[in-house]
Parts: structure tokens; sequence; C-alpha cells
């Protein structure tokens, strides 16, 4: 029986037209993190499972991850995210360290998921951490990096919002709406749930609640709110005028102006329960076909607790590419990448003629000119289709004649232009070739 | 009981000092085949274990291969090597393509090796191929594709050496020593460790075969060749210098002759048993203290076999990066990599300056000016250490003068020169950091 030629499920086959597409967003992520002075790092693909069981609890690793003994008997995991591993090295250095410390990172990762839209079992995330920024300078700045990034791509606040919300903000108003942790914890997974969950459902859930007196209603509040100024008059109702005034000076003080248009309050955002402790974030998706989030992120305190380390906070984003190329696909932002990108195509019409043009061909490259040279005699007519093909903008032609000469006839693709040029003389030829 | 801080083991935490030395590789790597016109594709992490073992055969499987059953009771692997994924993807396309094709990738690999030097169990490979190239011309263009790319990091024939075989001329020469095809299969075995065990070793097991007459001294002739011309005379002998005179051919006449100093023939060069057919190759490190293979390939006539799929011809390379780390470092290759690569570092010697500073900031980044900013106020005297420490070449001084003026100061640290501006001025800043 034939092997089959399909990839692994959930997984993606990159040939060299869709290696282009995904190669053009990594290099944005690659020169957005670094225009904002971030660190590129990497680590290992299998972590140990203990690391993840401290970091996101047992159902992470119940339901989702790769996991198997080695060996050696060491129970590991494929990785499913990168924090954890994040955590675990910044654990070793961040005595040693200047603050803040800014790192991204774009790693493979693999989760057990059922494949749909936007989800795959394979995917890439770009990460981007700041640790130990004060204040809330890091968090702007998290912020800024990640519209700056899809800006990158001509998106506009007609294609994206970033819905804001922050856990002391909550914490805050829950504890004037809830008796005990425990109703607490429930509030948020069922904020977390708001929306996608029909209104009765949630009246129901609700009620099943003991809350605090105007509990309830004080709830249903919180969740209708729509603006920075609307959370700061509730908070102002329930005596907390201070917390909203530091919020409101976060966003509207340190958020630039021109940035601001793309910032939302939104109360449904609390984003997973027990790593987050101040902002947390989502960008979303305006396209009416393709209402979800792009990224999300916030603010966590206690990064390093598991490792029994002092406490170093942070604030970071994970970003992954199959919703990132559905955002870009669904408002039309990805260029035209369906061709390779050669400078060159070395072609000859006379026998052997490679052999008089390797060394050229490898002078050329060494000056930076990628080039691609046709092993084969191609017949004239061949080769404007061959060198569209290859995305090559000049090409060369080698008959008889030129060979004769000791020639070599190159054609400007765009221009029309056409010289022919001793073969030894590569300098004219590169001259030629950057007109 | 606090987490533990280790990477798993045989693999590396790539903190930003060790990953900028990736990196460096990795985009030498990237240049090195765009130049030659390679197109980078990738595939899956995990691949059904059945293709490992029709590629491979059961030893990789039992003894090197991460595998495990899925939740779907899929046998699966990581990926421990990049052919059977290559092969899958060609046998889906190649039908459909113009030939040859030139593919590269840079995937992570995972093999359960015991570390020592030179191999962990995490890598990565530099892979490249051409499939369905014309008679040796592809052969020819990948080995000028490793030695452009070695010497893109300034080596040259004082520290590496291409050792070249090929598979027909062993066949050829064995069918004089062998009577059948299992000794000729032990042969091969005996070639490929003769450089690892004693001599005495070797003429044991030797002895232990059935060969035709004169079989033994036949097959000591053989591993006792060191030059093409060695090889040559040896085939005459034989009466077959049609095949010598083919491979000698492709040797000096294919390869540029400023290349061809790197090459030197070498019999027990035979790399694996089933699936080379072709020329196979090693580039070898020439320092005392590393002699080892940095890289190995060769041309296949049968890549697609396994996907019942019509013969298609190939040849190609793989290159690890421990590996070749360990050859630049060998032979002091490697430039200084200690610091991170900033154009600008932002530092503020006023409360709150960095909100003033913010807007100019990401305009800069707009225009390329990779800046990092000092999120607090930095004391005057501590700004150029720090600036050192993020490898920017300019910084801003920004007190309470500048202020006052809506002014900013840059200063080049290479040159000292210093010079105030409007800070609403982005072009004149962009023009004074372009100098």
């Amino acid at each position: 029986m034939a092997l089959s030629k399909k990839p692994y499920k959930g997984t993606r086959d990159f040939l060299p037209d869709d290696k282009r597409i995904q190669d053009y967003l990594f290099d944005k992520m690659h020169k957005a993190a670094q225009l904002f002075g971030y660190e590129h790092y990497d680590g290992p693909l299998l972590e140990e499972v203990e690391l993840y069981k401290a970091k996101s609890g047992e159902e992470l690793i119940n339901d989702q991850i790769y996991s198997f003994k080695d060996r050696g008997d060491r129970f590991v995991a494929i990785r499913p995210e990168m924090t954890p591993t994040v955590a675990r090295m910044v654990a070793k250095i961040h005595k040693e360290v200047a603050k803040p410390i800014r790192w991204y990172s774009i790693p493979n990762l693999l989760r057990y998921e059922r494949p749909q839209r936007g989800r795959l079992r394979e995917h890439w995330q770009f990460n981007c951490d700041v640790f130990g920024g004060p204040g809330r300078l890091g968090e702007a700045e998290i912020i800024q990096l990640i519209i700056f990034f899809l800006e990158s791509f001509g998106a506009n606040e007609d294609h994206f919002e970033v819905l804001v919300n922050d856990r002391t903000i909550v914490d805050t108003i829950f504890a004037e709406i809830s008796p005990d942790e425990k109703t607490t914890y429930k509030l948020y997974k069922l904020v977390d749930k708001s929306k996608k969950i029909p209104k009765e459902a949630l009246e129901r859930e609700l009620n099943e609640l003991t809350l605090k007196d105007n509990g309830s209603e004080l709830f249903q509040e919180y969740l209708n709110l729509t603006s920075f100024d609307d959370l700061k008059n509730l908070l102002t109702k329930i005596g907390k005028s201070e917390v909203a005034e530091d919020f409101h000076q976060f966003v509207t003080e340190t958020i630039p102006q021109d940035k601001l248009i793309y910032l939302q309050y939104d109360p449904t955002i609390v984003r997973g329960l027990d790593y987050y402790t101040g902002i947390v974030f989502e960008v979303f998706d305006k396209h009416p076909d393709n209402r979800r989030a792009i990224c999300g992120g916030g603010a966590y305190a206690n990064l390093l607790q598991i490792f029994n380390e002092s406490p170093l906070g942070g604030v970071g984003f994970g970003l992954g590419d199959v919703t990132l190329q559905d955002f870009l696909t669904s408002h039309n932002l990805l260029p035209d990448l369906s061709k390779p990108n050669n400078d060159l195509l070395i072609t000859f019409q006379t026998e052997q003629g490679l052999k008089d043009l390797s060394q050229l061909a490898n002078e050329l490259r060494k000056k930076g000119i990628k080039t691609v040279t046709n092993l084969e005699e191609l017949k004239f007519k061949k080769v404007f289709a061959l060198a569209d093909k290859k995305g090559a903008s000049f090409v060369t032609l080698y008959g008889d004649d030129e060979k004769a000469k000791g020639e070599v006839s190159l054609k400007n693709l765009k221009t029309k232009e056409q010289e022919n040029f001793k073969i030894s003389d590569s300098e004219a030829i590169f001259t030629f070739l950057n007109q």
C-alpha cells in the first residue's frame, strides 16, 4: 500500500508558495519586535509536564497537551505555549540582568485541538513580553507594539480594535458583589463566557449564586459598560474613584493620542483565571465574517512563583500565525506573494553554456544578487515565461554568437533594455543589475 | 518543591545572547540558499511513524525516534529528519511543477541521542535539495552551494574539505570483489566503519567474508585510494575506464576551478546503505581538535518510491546548527555577537519625559530606526553605560532645559557629535541618525 501524502491531522505542509506568506508574517514580527528593542529568544520543543501543570493547571494537561514518557521515564510534553518556558528561562537570569527585560519569540507550538477555522494543532505564535517594567509603562509599550505590528501590514482602526480591561478593577467591583472567593471565581467564569451564551442562560446561572445586596444589579451594570467613562462613573458610584482615576490616566495619558482610537473598554475580557493580575486585552478583528480575537495578553505579577523566586511582574501577548493570516486575508491586506523573488535567471542557448557562466553566477551571488541558473539549454522563446515563473528581474542570454565573443547578454525584463558584457566583467554586470 | 530551571535533557535554552548567534547562522543559511534560487519550505512537527519506517528502516524507529500514540490512536513521531517530509511533499506536486525543484528548510528536529559534543537531542538542520536536475549538474550545484555557504563565514580550504565518493563507482568495484548481494552489503558496512575500527578488526571481518579471487586485495587497494587520479587508475585496471571517465569529468569540469581545491576523493564515504545511489559527500572540519563531518549528503534516484510515484532523482545535504557552531568556534570564525543591535536609546532626565518622546519614538520606528526606550528617568552619568549594554549607536538626552524649549538632544556615540532638535522634527532627527 502506498503511504499517505497528507500531512498529519491539524498540521500544515508549507510548500514554497505557502511558506512565502508565512515568512512575510514572520519578517514583520521580527521587524516590529526589534524596532521596539525586543530581543529574540527560543526554548526547547519539549518541557517536563510538571512545568505546565504548575502554570496552567490540570485541565490543559489532560485535554490539550501532547505528552508522553521518554525512554528515561521522564514525563514530557511538546510545548503548547511559550509562557512556562520563558518563565523558566527568566527565573534563571532575572537576578543578574537589568530591568526591564524585553524578549520575543516565534515558536512552533502543538495543541490537541479539533481542527477548525483559525485553530490548528500546530501553529506558530508571536510572543512579546516585558518583565520588570516600572508602573504601567510596560503595559503601554506592549499595546503600542501590537498596534505598530498590525499597522505595518496596512491595518487601521477600520480593521481591528484593542479591547481592554483591568483585573484589579474587576476585583474591586466584584468585591462589592460577591461575599466570598468561591463566588468571585464563579463570577469570573460567568464573565468569561458571557458573550458566548444566551442572556437567559447567563441570568439563570447568576441567580444560582448568592450575592451581596444589589449584587445582581451591579453585576448587570458592570456587564453593560461600554466605555472608559462609563467605567469611571460606576467606580465613582461605589466609592472607588481612585481606582478609576489610575486606570483612566493610564489609558488616556500613557497611550499616544493617535493610538487611543484603537482602544475600547470591554468588561467581558478577563482572560483566564489564575495568571493575569493587571491589565488584560484582546485584539479583535472588526470584519463581520471574522469577529474573533487575533491576539490576547495581559499583565501578571507572579511569573516566577512556581520557581520559588522573588516576585517579578510582566506584561505580554501571544499572537498566532493562523489567526493573523485569516485577519489579513479577510481585509485583503496581504500583498501578492505568488511568485518567488529572484534577481537574475541565467539561461544559455548553446551546448554546455553553464560551464562558461557558473563562475560569473558565483561572483554575482557574492555581491548579493539572487541568481538562479537554468541547468539545461533553454530555447530563446521559452526564456521569458521561465523568468516570469522564477520572479526574476533580469535574464542572461548566451548563444553561439556570444560564446564566440566571450560575451553574455543581459536583459532587464522591466525596461526591456539589453546589453552585452564580457563574461569576465562581473563588475559591469553588477552595475547593470543595480540600475 | 520548586520546579527545575534546567531545560529538558539534550535541549538548549536560547537566551538572547545565544539566540543572536543562532540567528546569525540561520541568516547565512537563508542568504546562501536564496542567492542560489532555492525556495523555503517547511512541514509539520509530527509525521506518522509509517513514513519514517518506509524511508529509514526499523533501526532508526526503534532507537532514535520520539514516537507515541496520539488520542486518535495514530502512531506519530516528532520529526527526526526532514527527508521523509520533503519526499511526501514533493510526491504531492512533482507532476505539476517545472524541474528542477530547488527547496531548502531549517527545521527543528528531535532525536533520542545520548548528548555529547556536537550531538544534542534537539537541533536545527539546514536542508537543501534539487529534485529532477539534468545529469550531474544538480550535484555540482549543491556542492558549490555548501562551499559558498561556508565561505560566507570566511572559511576557506584551510578550514574544511569536501570528501566525495560515488555509489555507482563503489558498486562497480564491489561487483569485482563480491560474489553476491549479501556480501556486497557487508562490504558497504565494513567501508562505512573502516575509519572507526582498528586495522586488525577490519582485516578479521574481511577474512570472514567469501570473496571472488583477489577480492581481498582489490578491497584493500580500494580502501587505500586517496585521489581522483588513483581511482581512475584502479577503474582502468579492472576494465571500467568509462565509469572513471564520467566521474572524473564531473568533478574536474563541472565544479569551477576555484572550488575544486576543496574536493578530496575518499573511498570510505558511503553514507547509509539504502538511500543514496549516486554521488555521496561529507564536509569535514580540518581542525585537529574537531575532525568530524559538519555536513553530509548525496544523490538518490528513487525518492518517491514509497509513495508509488514515478522515479524522481535528486541530490541534497543536511547541516546541523550544533556542528556548524562547533566548526566556526574551532576556527574563530564567529564575529562578536555579545551585544544586541539597536540604533537609538531613548533616555530622559526629567519627570515623565517618556510621554513627550513616545510619539517621536514611534515615528522613528516607522522609518526603520531600532528604538529602545528607557522607561524611567535616567541620570546623565548612567546613560552611556546603558547605551553600550543595549548596543545603541545614538542616545537621546532630555532634561528640564530641553523640555522647556520643546527640544531633544541627540548624541552620536561614535563621533561624539551632539545636536538639539525640535521634538516634532522627526525628519531632521532621522537624517542625523543616518549620517
